[in-house]
């Protein structure tokens, strides 16, 4: 039944809304496919339902392809199987919660990895049940602090997430490749380019894992990738370990007065000008940066932490924040941020703007052991033996050839400076460089993580109870729809890819008189019978040159002009995307616009 | 692709789960298509699904078949539209509410008139814009007090929820015809018989409302009907008031000693042996009966109501929630209850067993304006002119030929009685009948009330701005298919109606070796290419006698068996609904297959 504007539930605005940034965001609702309704939670209208049937049927299709079979779970769960994987509190203001009328805690489900879990658990006893994966296509809920840019951050938003069961590590490793293709398929299928970087696992626990990223400059996601084929989160990156150094005649550690230096700057001026070296100038990079950083825990309690790196890196406090807990023996996302005034109030043996791990290994100020107990990590640049210039805990004072390993320990290395462009990628395969990104889905190794902590296990074929080891994998689907309408519109609106337009032609009457509308209808009617889906503008008395904007707003990728031309025999054939033309003649116009659309 | 038992994810259950208390639940978490996940929510498992997405389907044709056009609203919503319909309140403990991050109130939406209203609202302003209709088949919450029954009563549920908007009465009337027709081609495919009654709306409002029952003996809902055709829900049912009495016979009303008679029973008793009749003995039906209730409002406040019946008959306190929080101007879902002695301790007026409106016009005991200032409802049968006997407000005394009117009024009438099997029904169709049934449906005429509320007008063709008036239409969708079960089964299991079964033919393989297995696979290879849905049980190691109970718990309407027979070149073809199995040659196997499921 072909779509008609002349009924269709649908108001073109010609005005952005006035909190959308991006373009998606602008042109979904502009063009009447989406309607928001809270922040970060939108209606779907006719169009836009038409268009996220289509993506989920290809997400649906690749799955059901690797033998993944869908179920489908409540989005309204009990507290217990999150309470016991400690998601309930590790979620932190991310999870929706609720009491139902009897008191019991029930959330809104941002993923499932607990539901699934347990029905494997309930139904399966046996390695001869597995492997086994299982998907659905959800509604999913995240109370994100900053819900933006329309459906590429939501609260509520539609969610592929599957789950692999497997008995050995082989069997996750398969379950995970073919995972890995078919999310290549399904991107591919919806024209959307794709980076898979290496990734850190976050909140979800396991080993191997890996994001699929369409670059975009609107991108959330901050990714290197090097010429030589590597590609990873910033989070993820791990820093090219300088051999250690031999210090056997590096001379011994001494405090020097350093007046007015607080900052890295002022210091090495202060180095170049008070106590020049030969050979080469001091640097930022000779310098060794404290900073002293709050981890706040899931319960929101704040342990400060000392982080010594070069002094012309600066600390990526996100990249600290995916390491930092798991060294801590902190479950759960933690949240890094500067230590605050009042933070330090309890520390005065540290000296802001000189803070430094302590002259001698027998007095450390920083680290479990010493005095202050603020543990203390070091960035992976700083290797034994190598010397440095850092803070002496006294005003205007640093100590020079203060040597790691020599002078000063630490309690163990963190990733945490930011990582550069130019900087070497891990696998040797060059300099890297910077770009953006958008999650669009990403694949993870759990391991036993959640089958351990609820209890899944199977009979091994020695009859001995084996824990289950797991895969969970994750597609945006409603975050896919807005990331193609991002990557496809021009200035006048909306160009969908032919295969997931709300319609494969959109014709437009602009003619008047009972004759031209008329012969639209048999128009439609033949294109339909050809199997073509039909969206046609027979708004009796919209202009015009409302109806052209519209076309164009509403992105069906072929247009057919029944307008002027028509007392001729003549129609025009319009394609959306190059904005080119032609005649086409009445006679033919069937054929031709199925060869078209048919391509 | 055939569904193989082999790795299809599923474990049959022999036992019953404990909780399940009718055959649909049972069978459905037995056979696998579904499981629950807390009380009243379920999982639906890949058989389930499969069910599911047909009837949806079903729904959703008959819906497009009227123009209904498809959309989807979040489930998570705002509180505000709810608050100014007043039923963020109204829906008392069966709404689940939540806060997010910033404390915002929310909901999980038990049905959307709202949202739609203020979509509607947001994108249209004309009457030419009208009528439009919207649909969507979305998950619903609702924090039933008692959910049971598997997916007959459930916390979250799928419905399919529609809206009309009309600019006026006739429009609102076709398009509730429209409804009205869908629905029963609906539940005609979908194999279920239906009763539509009159209903009231609750807490919906509006005006005209019809429900769509499907009979059966675990329903919750009682109804009605006449083999003249009348049928409502006993809620629904107005009485047949009689005619007004002439009383100027009637002797002036006089106190007697009853005593020991504070109830009808022994009121009678004493009636015949202390001041017998002539004519006839005094029966029940001369009582009047002056009952006190509690109604309890949304906000949970008790107002006494007293409420004057013949003593034959008792309070059907469903009756009277239904109507009397409007008489009281309350609004709101109310609860009534009988009046506690609690209640009662503030009326020493009011002597228990021996209640009565008063002796006089002059000294009312009852009634708003009494001195109780209990607002006092009679039933319709108490008509002007009646006269009984009732209580004297003294332990020990009646008044008789107490007449209404005349000796004492009300505040108004209440549709009060339980309604009987032979009472006649309004339309003077016959007596009536009791029956019980499942809610399947539900069609309103909403009129202005929301729109009224939330500000939904348009202009009409005189400029001028008119409120749109609005209907509401439900079907239950996941109650639908546990209603299919249950009037699908047997002591073995499901019987699934072939075009809602998860598959037109389920072949089992039951012999050993190679060849049979291979020869299955070939056989399910053409039933396939002929365009059937199979399921294969070609497990390797499972017995025959699993195999058969399984192929009859799951319900597939026709099933093959390979077994012995075949190295005799024959196959069995069986009838899951009557039992019946013919034996047919491998040769012709495939095409008496089709024959079978074609019909």
């Amino acid at each position: 039944m072909a779509t008609r504007l002349s009924n269709l539930f649908l108001r073109t605005l010609r005005e952005d809304p006035v909190d959308a940034e991006v373009a998606s965001h602008k042109l979904l609702v502009r063009a009447g496919y989406i309607r928001r309704a809270a922040p970060g939670i939108y209606t779907w209208l006719p169009l836009g339902l038409k268009v996220l049937s289509k993506v989920e049927n290809i997400v649906r299709e690749e799955m059901n392809a690797i033998g993944a079979q869908e179920v489908h779970f409540p989005a309204l769960l009990p507290r217990e199987p999150y309470e016991t994987t400690n998601r309930w509190d590790e979620y932190g203001d991310n999870l929706f919660r609720l009491k139902d009328r009897k008191g019991t805690d029930m959330l809104l489900a941002p993923t499932h990895e607990e539901m699934f879990t347990l029905l494997v658990k309930d139904l399966y006893s046996s390695y001869k049940d597995l492997p086994v994966t299982l998907y659905q296509i959800q509604t999913k809920y995240r109370d994100e602090a900053r819900p933006r840019a329309g459906l590429l951050r939501g609260r509520e938003f539609v969610m592929k997430d599957s789950y692999s069961f497997d008995i050995d590590d082989a069997g996750l490793e398969e379950a995970y490749l073919a995972h890995r293709a078919a999310y290549q398929r399904i991107f591919e299928r919806l024209g959307l380019d794709i980076v898979i970087v290496q990734a850190q696992s976050g909140a979800m626990g396991g080993s191997r894992s890996e994001e699929f990223l369409h670059p975009t400059a609107i991108g959330e996601d901050t990714f290197v990738r090097s010429a030589g084929g590597y590609a990873a989160n910033v989070e993820a990156v791990t820093t090219v370990v300088p051999d250690p150094v031999d210090a056997s005649n590096t001379p011994v550690a001494q405090v020097f007065e350093t007046p007015d230096s607080p900052t890295i700057e002022t210091l090495v001026d202060q180095s170049n000008k008070l106590y020049p070296r030969e050979g080469r100038d001091w640097a930022a990079a000779d310098t060794l940066k404290n900073v002293i950083v709050a981890v706040i825990d899931p319960a929101g309690e704040r342990h400060m932490v000392a982080i010594g790196l070069p002094g012309d890196r600066a600390v990526d406090m996100a990249r600290v924040e995916v390491n930092i807990g798991a060294l801590l023996g902190i479950g759960g996302e933690v949240e890094v941020e500067a230590a605050t005034e009042e933070d330090l109030k309890n520390f005065p043996q540290l000296v802001k703007g000189y803070i430094g791990p302590g002259l001698t290994l027998d007095a450390p100020l920083l680290g479990k052991e010493s005095t202050t107990g603020i543990p203390y990590f070091l960035d992976p640049r700083v290797v034994d033996g190598s010397d440095w210039i850092t803070g002496a805990n006294e005003h205007g004072k640093h100590v020079y050839y203060l040597v790691a390993g020599r002078d000063f320990t630490a309690d163990g290395v963190v990733e945490a400076c930011e990582v550069r462009e130019g900087d070497m990628a891990p696998d040797g395969s060059g300099p890297l460089e910077a770009a953006r990104g958008i999650e669009m889905g990403h694949i993870f190794q759990l391991g036993s993580k959640y089958a351990e902590a609820l209890g899944l296990k199977v009979l091994d074929n020695n009859g001995k109870l084996q824990t289950v080891t797991m895969g969970s994998y994750g597609v945006g689907v409603t975050r896919a729809l807005a990331a193609i309408a991002e990557g496809n519109h021009d200035e006048k609106g909306l160009i969908w890819p032919r295969h997931l337009a709300p319609a494969d032609v959109h014709v437009v009457i602009t003619g008047k008189g009972e004759e031209i509308f008329s012969y639209g209808d048999e128009l439609v009617a033949e294109l339909e019978a050809a199997g073509l889906e039909v969206m046609v503008d027979d708004r009796p008395k919209a202009s015009p040159g409302v109806k052209f904007g519209d076309a164009e707003l509403l992105g069906v990728p072929t247009i057919v002009v029944i307008g002027r031309g028509y007392k001729d025999g003549v129609l025009e054939l319009k394609d959306r995307r190059s904005g080119e033309a032609r005649n086409i003649q009445v006679a033919t116009a069937v054929d031709e616009v199925i060869a078209e659309v048919r391509g």
